[in-house]
């Protein structure tokens, strides 16, 4: 049984230690639960000329929770790996006028057709999609593909 | 004859004072010539877990980037407006290893067929490239479209 809190626990502490950034915007983990990730972030520190949410700090907070539900799904089946994203999008549709809270799954039919090739080639590619809402609006729609490279061993 | 000095000192001190998140990164304005913005941010605030730079900092980087480009861009035609970006693109293809240099140009043309509708529509939606490289590589390709309202008079 894998202790989802505290892997939640070492991910928050990992992004506010090695990414500065995500301590200044105020980055926290929400819930996961099953395979969903949800990510919170205030609106004080990420504000815009708007005084709506930043579309960098928006951009941010997808990013990192498409990161951070990869780097979950792996920790939970036991792999590690380096994980870099390659290429996104984001539409923005409303603005956001109070927390930044991003939702991404890592549904484990996606998870298991990336790792397929990942015993063999080391490598891993999972596209996922990570959105923020404003009221009941979908306000933010980020596509990403993560790249997973398998950690050497030194 | 605008003075291009004293607008990009404006739009410098505009991002410091209303996204905070621009002044933690350290983003300057490292030169405006002919239609060209030219922007850049130190590698430490803006590192990732890899040591190099964070995606999202590259991402706001480039969003700011084009951003000021297209405000320069106005305010040097005695036009003003708000500016939001509606979606965008980006590409990571390598790791960014020093200060974050971005580069946008509005070329004058692009401007101007943006601008076409402005006066009569009040809105005009302009598409911007920025990109950064390392070394002389091209690291991040960013593709933006730029939403421009006219300005309302209460």
């Amino acid at each position: 049984m894998v202790d989802t809190a505290a892997l939640c626990v070492e991910l928050r502490d990992t992004w506010h230690r090695e990414i500065p950034l995500s301590a200044v915007m105020g980055i926290g983990i929400d819930r996961y639960e099953e395979d969903t990730l949800v990510v919170r972030a205030p609106l004080s520190p990420n504000r815009n000329v708007h005084g709506t949410a930043f579309a960098g700090s928006l951009f941010s907070v997808c990013v990192l929770t498409g990161w951070g539900a990869t780097w979950l799904a792996l920790r939970r089946r036991g792999l590690s790996g380096t994980i870099v994203v390659a290429d996104s999008q984001v539409r923005y549709r409303k603005p956001v006028t109070g927390d930044l809270v991003c939702v991404c799954t890592a549904a484990a039919a996606t998870v298991a057709d990336a790792l397929e090739p990942f015993a063999s080639t080391g490598r891993a590619s999972l596209p996922l999609v990570a959105t923020i809402d404003s009221g009941d609006k979908r306000a933010v729609t980020f596509t990403g593909h993560y790249v997973v490279h398998a950690a050497r061993h030194g």
